[in-house]
């Protein structure tokens, strides 16, 4: 029995030990899923999801991600039987310098993400993925 | 009877036309709501949420969207009487050069969102909004 946030801190925990095998079981098996990563266009289907991460996970060495405003909610709002939960964090990442980070590119930068996570059976997986840059981060370019 | 995509459509409708009372009654009032505004670090709750609209819608003058990919899939999958509905389109802006268009700032740009649309008695209300730039908007800025 995992809970949204305990498969929310496994997607991370995937990332960081390039387990490809973990990151696949996390994540609803549907052509309809969908992730999409820093700066990019949405991916579609949990076979296509799966293939980007393991091409990020592949570029990344020491990656560590630090969790700050982890919120959690479940709908339906006030259900006792929620089916759905929406979980926004703010991702202060910390890699090894000079990396090909691919699609995730944020090399000690600060991401936001809502991952909608779904009740599967006894469980709950990932339906979809959403992150973004902090703006600070572009602004560092142009300095 | 308002559908999942009719709402989606009139969110943009509100932003198109700067009608601030169109955008609240498009919200699920609730202080656990979230918008992700470009490049920007989540706001929560409907009322803060409302309020970065009214700056935003402010700020801009002309502006019409574009949506291109636009899919929609209803949780939990396959129910017959859905409570979630999760939305992720491209949104292709064209808006007056020139104008601050503050957290917002795309500007004949592309964004991607995903947006999560709640079932609110007979109809479906916002509860989520997660937009972000996609990459060739960070990089025009290097040319």
């Amino acid at each position: 029995m995992t809970t949204p946030l305990e498969v929310h801190r496994l997607f991370y925990d995937a990332v960081e030990t390039g387990d490809v095998d973990l990151m696949a079981s996390l994540w609803v098996e549907d052509p309809a899923t969908s992730c999409v990563h820093l700066g990019t266009m949405p991916l579609r289907g949990t076979a296509q999801v799966l293939r980007s991460w393991t091409v990020v996970m592949a570029g990344v060495g020491y990656i560590q991600f630090f969790l700050t405003d982890v919120e959690v909610v479940t709908l339906p709002r006030g259900a006792s039987d929620p089916d759905t939960a929406v979980i926004t964090c703010t991702e202060n990442v910390l890699s090894a310098e000079g990396l090909a980070l691919d699609a995730e590119a944020f090399a000690g930068g600060k991401a936001v993400s809502t991952s909608i996570v779904v009740r599967v059976g006894g469980g709950w997986k990932i339906w979809s993925r959403h992150a973004s840059p902090i703006a600070e981060l572009m602004l560092e370019e142009d300095q």
